[in-house]
């Protein structure tokens, strides 16, 4: 059971405690639909990553526009949402440890669960849980396009890890995962373009290795918010994993698109409500979100039509906004809107989203609660 | 309730599931033992910062050893303190808003509270509060004492704030908060002195002003893991907040003593115990502990007994250890123990403490699983 909500439905949004995960239902919702209509478009399956939302809720709302399924990182992330009606899952990612490997062979027995893999011996593990709990696991070979994470190196030795899942009796060779997350964030889009059509190459160069031994990788998965358009363009890709184009944080607004201008294909949707709680100056107006209500790995979160407002200096529960050289002064007791740097962890940190609508007009109100479902489901 | 736990009373240390928040018992009974005794000895009063721990189970071992009551930074930790049976919270910080401010004086009709304030307005708020609930506050006047965060200015603003605490009916003036917060992470003995010894003066020309107006700060609280011994030496001061000392992240272990070496008073008690869950190449041992397993704001965590080893490039679930300069290599499937950078944010994490006894030892396993009952306390 989570903590208390900050907000009940109905509750006007100056009345909503802070800190809290606030979420514009009406950019959010156009966010989920500009991606869904792409991917109809181009012709590539829609395969959201729910590590950016942790929420059922919100996939569900995916898959009723067409998503396929879902991704997720971890199992723990994977059994919550089949508790929550998601029927189709791929754990884009490596599972290592028995622990795990059961629970992951288990939930295969109450949804459809494909998961990723880089070694031998990984294969043989899967196996042996699969085998454990009577099921059929589909297993993708996780290549390394250039990420340099995880994953085996495309080619054949990814071709001779496929021959091996295809001859593992409880398990069915899937295809490929081919995702560059070091590519999401490159700032231009040429270089961003250039990235995935050598990871492109590399798809192709395996698939005719896998063609050489009988072995087809029917579904080539890959792509995050930074890039995939470029991967839906390839020819190769199946499917596009992308998450974080829901809510879009700071850091992805920071890229710049084939215009040269920043990418605004989609709107920030998400951010964390906080309060004035002192104002001993106008360079330190003191807000009551520091580090744990932000991750700020990626940057420091940024005030919302506040222009010239800067956020700085977080420490555990404290942030200050320098306001000196904004028209605004917002004063103590005022509330602000902050888009975080980075959505997923910020996300992982609130155990409720406050969804408001309208939130640009004069009397905005929440509209619905949802549980951050899967926070700190890190096993 | 808080998410499965890891691990079960009496599960080996190497079945522990990952990504898991450690706590080696040994060290950090230590660790409480050495703060209790300091801070009888230099004979001021321990009010440890239970932001860090977010633990009744462990504040309560903390007022055990001759700790007063604890120190929070929410109104919803006090209440889980209080809930715990703590009886004395001092909220070292300042409260804003009306949901806030009620829960806070309802508090007090169950524990001994006492909270923070650096502005008129504030103290309307709370004496309004206050005689809504029917109960009696203690309110301590933060003074900026060099942090530029919250508080007034010491001296004459701090003390008309003081007389004005004194004249609300519902409201007890019980002294002075003087946190130096950005002086705990400054790297020299010698200018963490110099920093405390500007506080010291202000404190004594506030008390000065105070006792012309007939009132006296029978409490002066501050200090961190940083400063403490230089408060405790300082004469004005009446308490100590130190938190960190605990589990002891490797941000703090980077300060000097005043013999140039770094400060060893206390041990790295917590870490985030993760698996290699792939292993591509002896500089890229990827584990499975990223951004939401650790807080990385201070830098990144320190592999454990593992020379050379360096953890980087850490993405949401995952965390690079590249191994080429360390003569251990560990192997995809083993676990490795890691010091976070920052422990407060990186304790808010996790949903569980596991506690291990005998670390260094042949056979550790686990003693004890407590909740970390305040994580995600952000209101």
């Amino acid at each position: 059971m989570p903590l208390p909500s900050p907000a009940e439905i109905g509750t006007a949004l100056r009345d909503v405690d802070t800190p809290a995960l606030l979420i514009d239902l009406d950019a959010f919702e156009r966010n989920l639909r500009r991606m869904a209509e792409f991917a109809t478009s181009a012709g590539v399956r829609l395969r959201p990553h729910s590590k950016t939302h942790k929420s059922p809720i919100i996939a569900a709302k995916q898959v009723s526009l067409g998503a396929v399924g879902v991704c997720c990182q971890k199992v723990s992330e994977a059994e919550v949402m089949v508790d929550g009606g998601i029927a189709d899952v791929l754990i884009a990612n490596e599972v290592a440890g028995s622990a795990k490997l059961d629970r992951l062979a288990r939930l295969a027995r109450r949804a459809r669960i494909a998961v990723c893999v880089d070694d031998p011996d990984g294969v043989a593990e899967l196996e042996a849980a699969a085998t454990k709990a009577d099921v059929q696991l589909q297993v993708l070979v996780e290549i390394d396009v250039g990420g340099r994470r995880c994953g085996v190196l495309p080619g054949a030795p990814a071709a001779r890890l496929a021959e091996r899942i295809a001859r593992s009796p409880h398990l069915g060779f899937a295809g490929l995962q081919a995702y560059y997350g070091s590519a999401q964030h490159v700032r231009e889009a040429r270089d961003r373009q250039t990235r995935v059509a050598e990871a492109v190459a590399q798809v192709r160069e395996t698939q005719a290795l896998l063609a050489a031994v009988g072995l087809r990788a029917e579904v080539v998965t890959g792509a995050g918010t930074g890039t995939y358009e470029n991967e839906a363009a390839s020819g190769v890709f199946t499917e596009l994993q992308a998450g974080s184009y829901i809510f879009m944080d700071a850091d992805y607004a920071r890229n710049m698109g084939g215009n040269g201008e920043p990418v605004d294909t989609f709107e920030h949707a998400l951010f964390v409500y906080a309060t004035v709680m002192s104002a001993p100056a106008p360079e330190r107006l003191v807000v009551d979100a520091g580090l744990k209500a932000f991750a700020v790995d990626s940057g420091m979160p940024v005030p919302w039509r506040l222009p010239g407002g800067l956020y700085h200096r977080p420490s555990d529960e404290h942030g200050i906004i320098d306001a000196t050289a904004s028209s605004q002064r917002p004063k103590r007791g005022d509330k602000v809107l902050l888009v975080p740097g980075h959505c997923d962890p910020t996300v992982n940190l609130h155990d409720w989203y406050v969804g408001v609508r309208g939130l640009g007009g004069a009397e905005p109100s929440v509209e619905c609660l949802w549980p951050v479902a899967a926070r700190g489901a890190l096993f």
